[in-house]
């Protein structure tokens, strides 16, 4: 068992996804977007993201914060924002000692959909569906953070499953030897 | 008279700049790289970063920081943990109570050399000569670090100097009246 954070960062909306993952199954427990207002200065959003993200980790303890990988599309500007949200919420996850790993978006959807030119609504369906949701997560930016969280958890799933095949094979090999 | 902390942003190797400007006169007080590791995951890499940063906004007190913005080359995995590293550096500033300003490299090499095209060792000898010091300062980092500053206290110098002229200006309008 252990509790995984995705993260879809973003500067204007940042989105969050918790999940328990117990083996092959998952539960989420909480969700949403972190907002801030283009009427602030970056630096000052930056902080309320930070101080946004601090609380849930103290809140979930999770084992891993899973944050989806900067998508450098054409705007360039806010790419930039996107990587600098990103920084600060692995740092509020460093100062808490819980690890970090990135994904791409096309991990993230092989992940959830088997595919990973998989469409949006694709992926919230999925993401509904593989957490035993009455109908797939909004807003957006909260389904994705799901997704990442998911992308995760399923990679320590798999290694969960393999380390419990090792340990189940062990003692075989003890009665063949 | 105030204080600037120029920075350019990087995971590997921080430049931070620290210059008093008075009216149009500039000292160097401090310059210098923030260095982590490969061997760190990023977020404790980020970690380090926002340490080193708060514990020099705590020592030198400036009234700006300014920041380099990102350029976007064709290595778009350390333009993210470029993007990552300016996130924190703001963050710090914001947690302090300074406000961020950011110049693109082209307007910092307008401010340093009048030419958005100048290369990258004429920036280094102009910011040498326009800080008084015995020769260009190093390593590359702290002197980018030192031009951002110098970029965004030039700014200032220019507003001291319309604000002086705006109230010198001001006496000779009510005796005019």
């Amino acid at each position: 068992m252990q509790v995984v954070m995705g993260i879809d960062p973003g500067a204007a909306n940042l989105g969050f996804g918790v999940v328990r993952v117990e083996g092959n199954h998952m539960v989420a427990l909480d969700g949403g977007v972190v907002e801030t207002t283009p009427e602030l200065p970056m630096e000052r959003r930056l902080e309320r993201i930070h101080a946004a993200l601090s609380e849930l980790l103290e809140w979930h303890e999770p084992k891993a914060v899973a944050i989806e990988d900067l998508y450098f599309g054409k705007n360039v500007h806010s790419a930039m924002n996107v990587g600098r949200a990103s920084g600060v919420a692995m740092l509020a996850a460093a100062q808490r000692g819980v690890s970090c790993f990135t994904y791409t978006p096309q991990a993230i959807k092989m992940a959830v959909c088997g595919s990973g030119g998989a469409g949006k609504d694709q992926v919230q369906r999925m993401v509904g569906t593989l957490l035993g949701l009455p109908e797939p997560p909004t807003p957006d930016h909260a389904a994705d953070a799901l997704a990442v969280a998911i992308c995760h958890g399923g990679s320590a799933g798999q290694r969960a499953a393999v380390e419990a095949l090792d340990a189940a094979a062990a003692p075989r090999e003890r009665l063949a030897g």
